[in-house]
């Protein structure tokens, strides 16, 4: 490979970027964008063309030159290309997509796992989910790689998922290996956060955004952020912790190591046990009920269950978990001034208190000046977000190692 | 200009940052890095001789290749070819260097400001220095731009310094139109902290790194942050607001308008504040003399002096300031994983106490795991860092836009 094969390739890989984010695009938008004459993108998009890597989406009127009435190219991806696998393990689901180039959904695959399965047991469900994902190969234009996300600390390069707090047991876990044998494919792994603001960032409603934080709330609290129009992962691939921003250095015992992290206030993990403490205290006629009186197994969508259904209780456990993401969240955006926070994950979908005093915390807390320049939304992508980030960045790694 | 000019501009730009970043290297070093050809590298580095924008310092033996004794060029920037002013503009000083293209500082200038000036007289200042710095252009090669910091909001490319809280009355300065028209040259804004990193980034002790956090601790706290390799700003040049992360929502009114802010509580400001009660309250005989019973007048500097006399009650400022700045910077090492955090400012050398009660209480609220990729160091640059900063931007500005 010659320094010059490389650098084209480098080249080919930031101009599919280019075109995957504005979803269409021209050649004469192409140029201008990458300062290349007319002659070098054409043989690049030529090229990109007979690969069947872009198609052309149709032609439209040249708003620059109307006199000469010149109809460009459409330019987009082909969706059918290529087809890629996210896998995302949660503390409480494995959740798979099959998804094309363009990052459209193809199959989806869903496990509930019951939190403290043994890690050869999960893997297990992750490879079940893998297999069923490829059993669609045929209806795509084959499946590229495979992409599998976790939570906690991950090392992309050495393909390891060295520790997930939240999942009892699951230490320096060769994810790649383990899923190269079974799938026989390259295999990517990320931050599951970090997989959520991926897919924000290329299909959500973050796309096209240069600095956003993408906040994921469920068992675990954590947050991917894009910095400068970049995936931020810091010096060795574990930033994004705000679950563990210490907001009581005399509180709880927490997961990590240290004391009154965020996660031991407001996690679903948190608020179960919270809620669990509440039944037993008899704080919670309705919750009682709806846990048959079982105050072990409650969990932080029983809480939301009973708070919509107007319990005082449950609804100040929500409360009051929202005020302290709000917090944490208000000090990662005067640091990092970001025009978008989306929220995602299991709690979002706990309904308005939390959402509320979020909001309202996070507005008090937020600096003026940088409050301005931030909208707070919730995520449009539901449930499958980080397995579709995954599946996105499996194919970005096809495309910049290729 | 073709589009081919401006692409080999841009290249040409990316070369002489990774020169300056190595400060020595060589036609084949600059090869492998860009995937350049050697024709092309002869070509761009035959230029910037040529210019007198490189150098060559010396030749030195190839250890790739021994047996044929050939010898390499050490290519370096040529300090001489051109210098730049940067003035950093604090509460309470004003600080300029001239540099030269390779960052050496050729001279100096400093003012103390007292707090509260009117804003005409502040910028009278920063003129006499700046004209003060221009009078040595005569021993340089031509002074091709100022750039100026200044502590708060920044809008870089309008060139307006939007607000600096510190400041009491400066608010929408016209920075670029006032410096251009009393230097006739370009400017460059940016925000202290910011500058302050960039010094660090490639004169002091975080060269070369890509991901780091630089804590600036004076009247006001702020910090500067290299993401991914690259200064970051945020959305709207607002990142790196840590002196307004809320420590307390029921706390001290802070000047920005929300309540307990950081720098209510451990700023320079806060720290003289906290002292001056304390000497109406006699709490401090050794302050009180120090003052001579002028309370209003005690500076953190006065606390510092005390301190290293051993006066408990300084001592215990020092200490809680500290202790409150380690826990907000864990919170940020947290969401950044940064692989060092540099602290610069005047408090800095208000000695150890703050310091360590920083470092431990940065060390017992960082997560583990995150904690061990972290090195905690003070700034070697001194004073005048973020001015120097300032010159760099200026000069980095120079030339992207050449």
């Amino acid at each position: 490979v010659t320094a010059r094969a490389v650098s084209r390739k480098a080249k080919r890989g930031r101009v599919l970027s280019f075109i995957r984010e504005k979803e269409e695009t021209s050649r004469g938008e192409i140029a201008r964008e990458f300062s290349l004459d007319k002659k070098a993108v054409s043989v690049m998009v030529d090229e990109l063309l007979s690969e069947r890597i872009l198609a052309v989406n149709g032609f439209r009127d040249s708003g620059s030159n109307p006199v000469r009435g010149r109809r460009r190219e459409v330019l987009a991806i082909n969706g059918a290309h290529s087809a890629y696998i996210g896998i995302d393990l949660g503390a409480t689901h494995i959740t798979g997509v099959l998804s094309d180039l363009a990052g459209t959904v193809l199959e989806r695959a869903y496990f509930e796992v019951r939190p403290g399965l043994p890690v050869d047991l999960i893997l297990d469900q992750m490879k079940t989910i893998s297999a069923r994902l490829l059993s669609r190969e045929k209806d795509t234009g084959g499946v590229r790689a495979v992409g599998v996300c976790v939570p906690g600390f991950v090392h992309p390069r050495a393909g390891v998922s060295l520790v997930a707090e939240n999942i009892p047991g699951w230490r320096d876990v060769r994810v790649r290996e383990i899923f190269q044998k079974e799938v026989g494919r390259p295999v990517a792994l990320e931050d599951a956060s970090r997989a959520f603001a991926t897919a924000e960032r290329w299909l959500g409603t973050c796309r096209g955004l240069r600095d956003f934080i993408a906040l994921d709330l469920g068992y675990g609290i954590g947050m991917g952020m894009y910095a400068g129009g970049t995936l931020h992962t810091g010096s060795a691939w574990k930033s994004g912790e705000i679950g563990h921003t210490v907001v009581d250095p005399e509180g709880l015992h927490c997961a990590c190591g240290n004391n009154g992290c965020l996660e031991t206030v407001a996690s679903g993990r948190a608020i179960a046990r919270q809620a669990s403490d509440g039944i037993r205290a008899g704080r919670s006629a309705l919750l009682h009920d709806l846990t048959h009186g079982n105050a072990e197994s409650v969990t932080a969508q029983d809480v939301a269950l009973a708070a919509s259904m107007k319990d005082p209780f449950s609804t100040g456990l929500l409360e009051a978990a929202g005020s302290a993401v709000g917090l944490a969240l208000a000090n990662a955006v005067n640091l990092l001034n970001p025009s978008v926070v989306v929220l995602g994950g299991g709690l979002v979908s706990a309904g308005r208190p939390l959402i509320n005093a979020l909001a309202s915390s996070l507005a008090r807390c937020t600096m003026p000046g940088i409050r301005e320049d931030m909208r707070l939304t919730v995520s449009e992508l539901g449930g499958d977000s980080s397995a579709r980030g995954m599946a996105q960045i499996a194919a970005e790694d096809v495309f910049a190692g290729e």
